[in-house]
């Protein structure tokens, strides 16, 4: 029986072989049909690898692992400048895209789950006040480098320029001090609360910006009440999200309880934040605050039915599915930097001016923390990134077209300029976890013993 | 000052509604951009909602779970014919097919990670026969089907058809041996031998078929060298496998064991699993494969430096990933079952007549165990699932022309014959979970007490 085996297999081998013929690189089509391109798993698999080693290296200099996988990223992103084109393909690849979306989300969802509600609401009233003057302060300043840098554009054209500066991108942020295990301190709380309202902010003013843009191209006029339904969607999103988590989740979890199949709580809570962060983008959030707004509600409730439930912790669960997707976001943040861009002196001067602009502009916020004992430093250097905020304004403003002082019609954001704001992203995202790191160490030092810090 | 902040707030407002104006639906913009389009979100909820619900259904009906997942996406995907057309998006979305095919890529990783290369060795011989005898029993079926009822389409159609019988598609299976907690018997570590050399063999025919049909139109002739091509560099995959497996894997596991960054040993294992999914891709072999391969080299390492190793076992860490994504892939499989085609009576008699081949024509495969006390029954009905693999035949078939009786070009596979293999393909993915179920108890019952079922 047992010689008979390979008989058979080349019998049928030859009958395949005869029955009809000749082969050749067809193999290709089998894998094409997938929908999931064979680069992307290797593309993946080399993002990881480079995340942990770089990681690793800042950890053991003593810095936030975020900032290594930014540097991998960076690194890999540029190996085209010595010729190493295979990485190229990775930044626009669709999957990729949305797996670190998935990543960031994931990970505001963690951050929403390790803080509280109540504690965020303690600090609610230094959250708005750090979020507002964090958006007037930069808008103001961005305005003002924009108007000196390039008096050729339109006065509309500074403004645009100016609310480019004003979202924070709370996704480095909330990583760092992850990464320190600082997110229970007042700080933390104080800069994640100011990141959600800063979004609301920032979707009003590019409603706003936006659409005076297009009055001033097709001679509509204002809304008013246009800027109020925005307004209102967005608050409405949030006290429905919490709504939502006070009354409805407790029950859905202990409904939930009584289901045999594994994973359940795992599923409904990944579940609820994907809702969350579908309905944030739906009122035109950033899908991040739905993510956060989910953790934060659910952590409420997950206390109750804590003991009653053998399954693990819902963060120890969630921990293997961050592990394997957030430093996808950040090594993907790193390799869409384009270091040719420093090399452009033309930009530089300008870049420089906006990101100072940038960076000065969110110290200013920490002036509206109102508690005592804060570490305001931290709270404005943690309110510094950008990110792709930044550059979705940017590329929205790429795509608004306005008459120039010649009478000519140009885009709001010139390619030279989309090249100063990716440098100020770029600078202002890499900036912040030594300085963020550094300020939170130096408060240490000084008031050692505080409970806080 | 806490009077300060409203209006500080509403005069920051005030200042931005001036500084110029008008606003309304820009909000879309800012999600657009975003690379993840909201409705992915609120897909991949709903679908893991489902998922969780039909499984739990199925499980307290005593069926394997992944059947309830299977059905939930077939009424969800079926809702268009009551009126529902949301659902129709998630069928065809890049984003979702991608994830689903990491879900089965991990799914695969982690019944690797459960079974053993020594015990799967010592089946191997009944692997090979099996694998063979189910690929050319269904072949010549399908062909002697296609030949009967379609006697008008030429001789290299029928053996495309037989063709699209052969590869079993092994994640159903799979999936059901661990939904009951039957991995480690010998029957799932045949099939899953007879499932990786299928592919082996699937391929080899593929290539073969589509180069006879490519040769029939353009006359280039047969390339045994090229089928011995395709051959060589599947087995050195596997082989190679196995040698990276044993040779450099526990070295850079012991080396990954001196760094301190937390999921370190998660991040390697995915990125091997990920790098060898790759490489069988890249072989033209299915990516699944490749994860099968990688979970079995690292199970065979794991065990090793586990005791001096603080972090959870891997199969822990994996189990998130899993309940994540695992369901994205069953429920997608069932979205794409479109029921109108059984309403299509045209094609119902060449449907069944090519389902039943499928069928018997896998039972007969279980003539090749070798072992005494084996469930013969089981591995027939184990191997029975086609799948995607059938489809993706079938497509291929579909972009392929040959001349007809008449002279006229066709394609291999017609609209209609099309209809037919994706009936036979969903008759086979739902009957095999209860069937399997059914053989597994069966036996228990009559042979209760045997150590190994």
């Amino acid at each position: 029986m047992r010689k008979l085996v390979p008989v058979v297999c080349i019998l049928g081998l030859i009958l395949l072989a005869q029955s009809s013929l000749a082969a050749e690189a067809t193999q290709a089509d089998s894998t094409t049909q997938h929908g999931l391109s064979p680069g992307v798993l290797i593309g993946i698999a080399v993002m990881l690898v480079l995340a942990k080693l770089g990681g690793e290296v800042f950890e053991r200099l003593g810095q936030p692992a975020v900032l290594g996988e930014l540097i991998s990223g960076i690194v890999l992103g540029n190996l085209a400048l010595v010729g190493f084109e295979r990485a190229e393909a990775l930044k626009t690849n669709d999957v990729i895209a949305a797996l670190a979306e998935i990543g960031v989300i994931i990970l505001l969802f963690e951050v929403g789950l390790e803080s509280d509600l109540k504690e965020m609401l303690e600090v609610g009233w230094s959250s708005l006040l750090v979020a507002v003057l964090g958006v007037i302060a930069p808008f103001l300043l961005g305005w003002a480098v924009s108007a000196y840098f390039l008096p050729e554009e339109s006065r509309l054209a500074h403004i645009f320029i100016g609310a480019t500066l004003c979202a924070t991108s709370v996704g480095i942020t909330a990583r760092v001090f992850k990464d320190l295990n600082k997110l229970s301190t007042r700080e933390a709380r104080i800069i994640l609360g100011a990141a959600v309202i800063d979004d609301v902010l920032g979707l009003l003013i590019l409603a706003v910006v936006a659409g005076a843009i297009k009055a001033a191209t097709n001679g509509a006029g204002l809304s008013l009440l246009g800027i109020g339904y925005i307004t209102g969607k967005a608050l409405l999103f949030l006290v429905a999200a919490v709504a939502l988590g006070h009354l409805v989740v407790p029950r859905v979890l202990r409904g939930a309880g009584k289901l045999e199949t594994r994973g359940v709580l795992l599923t409904l809570a990944v579940s609820f934040c994907f809702l969350l962060s579908w309905a944030a983008a739906r009122v035109g959030l950033a899908p991040i605050v739905g993510a956060f707004a989910a953790g934060l509600v659910l952590d409420e409730v997950h206390y109750r039915p804590a003991g009653a439930r053998k399954e693990k912790d819902l963060r120890e669960l969630l921990q293997p599915v961050s592990t394997f997707l957030v430093p996808i976001f950040f090594v993907l943040m790193g390799l869409k930097v384009d270091l040719s861009f420093f090399a452009r002196t033309d930009l530089l001067g300008f870049a420089v001016a906006l990101t100072l602009a940038a960076i000065i502009g969110k110290q200013i916020c920490a002036a509206g923390v109102m508690q005592r004992g804060i570490n305001r430093m931290a709270i404005g250097v943690g309110m510094i990134p950008r990110g792709e905020v930044g550059l979705i304004f940017a590329g929205i403003g790429a795509t608004l077209i306005l008459p120039n002082e010649a009478g000519q019609m140009d885009p709001v954001i010139g390619p030279a300029t989309f090249g100063a704001v990716v440098i100020m992203v770029i600078a202002t995202t890499l900036v912040t976890p030594p300085a963020l790191k550094w300020a939170l160490d130096r408060k240490q030092k000084k008031k050692s013993g505080s409970p806080e810090v």
